[in-house]
């Protein structure tokens, strides 16, 4: 029986209270060999001392090796097997620019990109055009028309965009335009089940419409389309844990991924005092609180190991002490992957993990780091399995079987 | 997703090189309660160099308690799940002896055996008689004629010998003849699919020509047929992680399992020295090396402890620096199971395994042996992980998922 379908059947009602705070690519590596990790050489005095009175672990986002996009991490802290519960790429970034997205509709991520005179692509980023260039050609494709059909063109980054349509009968399971290589023409859209065959039609109209519109507009003058699909059809954290839900992120991507999975979104601030804030507010409003730090990730993308380890010691005094006071009865510390600052890019690397309840049978980890957590009780473990943990040490699991 | 999907849809082109050093039958048991193993015997200074670079653990074959067979422990090292992938007895024996089956081959393990006068067995091996009596009555039955089929008839050891037809339209999924019990005939060859019928029928035929030309050559009077069926269909390794791979193996078995995954098999000696030749003779041609040491399985068979530390510390001086001057990117040393002398068999025990790649972020493990990997950081984990763990050390997987 698959982890969810166990935690429906199991779930009890409770009063207890669950804080999941995900610090983004948390795990790294030793720039030198030999030496500390990002988290290992931030000083985090709250930490350790939480990780002393913890279960400790390394969680495994996906599966040994493979390094996940945000999306898919995420669904397995939450609880959800990312590789059954596949998000398309456009509704992800549709979940980035924080679009508020209809059950029903369909999102493309769009890429503005380079044709020759035969419609042969020459650059499938057009020459990675500034940001305002990409609002501007967004603003020009709003004109299109579709039959019955409303549609959105919302700019992301650079030469990307949003392209959502909405309407009565639209369908998801679709094929994708970019070819992934030059000196052919993009793809059309094609149906990959009958019911998806009329929108498969409409997204040829649109690109054909934006193809003429975008003519003059080298070196942006095609568009190309990946990954358009519906939202996936996820059960609730209420459905799968009887859990009152809430996110706090200062992010689109993640509070849209939050919303996936059915909790609410609270508005919050920029920095994590403001989180902070937030999360006091509502204290007695839910059961289990998604706690977002997105500027480790950042900083690790940029090969910053300095500022992912001074993000980190900020974490340590602003966020883990705060939220402690609030003396939730589970206390989980763990981040969607690692982004070490050596690769300058999310990795496959376990997550250091600690999990702290009155219940938890703490183990000898008396450091919250990378080569601490691989002795701590946890040992390495699959991300999935976190949210059935937290369940079960917030006593809100019954037993299975007699 | 299984593992290999995943490998298909992740894989991306690179430079880097991977070695997978396979030390038959590495792990083993004290002999003395409170004694070392034979790996924690040996001295081997340069593996334990390596192993302080490294991230080490205990690889687990087949899945716990579970003794595995030298060809579905390989394929799990090569990532390919030995419970989803079974490649019969017969293919398995015709790789152990080298012969060049064609896919549409059938090949089944043949035992000579010992009949009443009422066709009863009366010893399922003939009483173990000598290899060049094998080799003489297989010659025998090369006489044998059957309907536009070719036969092969090669002897492997004692009693052992190997059947191959070959022809059109032949078909594995069909029964063994071996009762496994005396006292009764052997069975008839029965096909388990209706396309099978008419391969089962000249397995029938040759059987009955079999036992005419062995009738007075007591006690090897009769034959049993075990385990007949065609090479398995196994994705390439090229296919599953777009990899040049080769072999050197100087044992056939072992270069017969690497064919069924699509690895080339590089001509070598049969000691490691001229193994080592043979990998800097190619190394520039090939993405992947499956590097094969046997003799200390042999000496793990024979019982004989010593012998198999010797082994060891021979690899450690003459295998291991030679491997590590030529800079691969990933560097694994593992075994295909445990062979303890104190069983004198392969058994369950998990394997010890170390990964040293510029990416792997080392554990505490400062000594290669069983007592040490338990505390590494890849735990205790399912060899057919190792290979996805080599392919992200190895740079060569895109990200899961946006």
């Amino acid at each position: 029986m698959a982890n969810l379908d166990l935690m429906k059947e199991l779930h009890i009602a409770g009063q207890t209270k669950i804080v999941m705070l995900v610090i983004d690519g948390l795990g790294g590596l030793p720039v030198e060999p030999g030496g500390p990790t990002e988290l290992e050489a931030a000083r985090t005095p709250n930490l350790d001392a939480l990780a002393a009175e913890s279960i400790c672990g390394l969680s495994v986002p996906i599966s040994p090796g493979v390094t996940p996009g945000s999306g898919p991490a995420h669904l397995a802290l939450f609880g959800y097997d990312p590789l059954s519960y596949e998000i398309g790429r456009g509704v992800l970034e549709a979940c980035g620019i924080g679009f508020p997205l209809e059950r029903s509709d369909v999102a493309a991520r769009g890429n503005f990109c380079s044709a020759d005179e035969n419609g042969l692509i020459t650059d499938r980023r057009a020459g990675r055009i500034p940001t305002e260039r990409g609002a501007e050609l967004c603003a020009m494709l709003r004109a299109i028309q579709l039959p019955d059909v409303e549609t959105f063109v919302e700019p992301v980054k650079e030469y990307r965009f949003v392209l959502v349509l909405r309407g009565e009968d639209l369908s998801g399971g679709l094929t994708e335009t970019d070819p992934q290589q030059l000196g052919v023409p993009p793809r059309q859209v094609e149906a990959l089940i009958p019911e998806a065959q009329p929108t498969a039609e409409l997204f040829n109209q649109w690109i054909a419409q934006a193809q003429e519109l975008l003519a003059d507009q080298q070196p942006a003058n095609m568009v190309l389309l990946r990954g358009p699909d519906q939202t996936p059809l996820l059960p609730s954290m209420a459905e799968v844990y009887g859990l009152r839900a809430a996110a706090i992120a200062s992010y689109p991507m993640y509070r849209g991924v939050a919303k996936l999975v059915g909790m609410d979104i609270l508005e919050t601030g920029e920095i994590p005092e403001e989180e902070v804030e937030t999360l006091k507010t509502h204290w007695a409003e839910y059961d289990f609180f998604f706690f977002h730090i997105k500027k480790t990730d950042s900083a690790g993308e940029d090969g910053d190991f300095a500022r992912k380890a001074s993000v980190i010691e900020h974490v340590d005094e602003a966020v883990v002490p705060a939220i402690a006071s609030l003396e939730p009865d589970v206390f989980i510390v763990t981040g969607d992957h690692s982004t070490p600052a050596l690769l300058k890019s999310h990795s496959w690397h376990p997550v250091p993990t600690l999990l702290r309840s009155r219940y938890c049978r703490p183990d000898e980890v008396k450091a919250f780091g990378e080569r601490a957590c691989m002795r701590g009780g946890l040992g390495v473990f699959p991300a999935t399995d976190l949210m059935p943990l937290a369940m079960a040490n917030a006593l809100r699991l019954t037993k299975y079987g007699a």
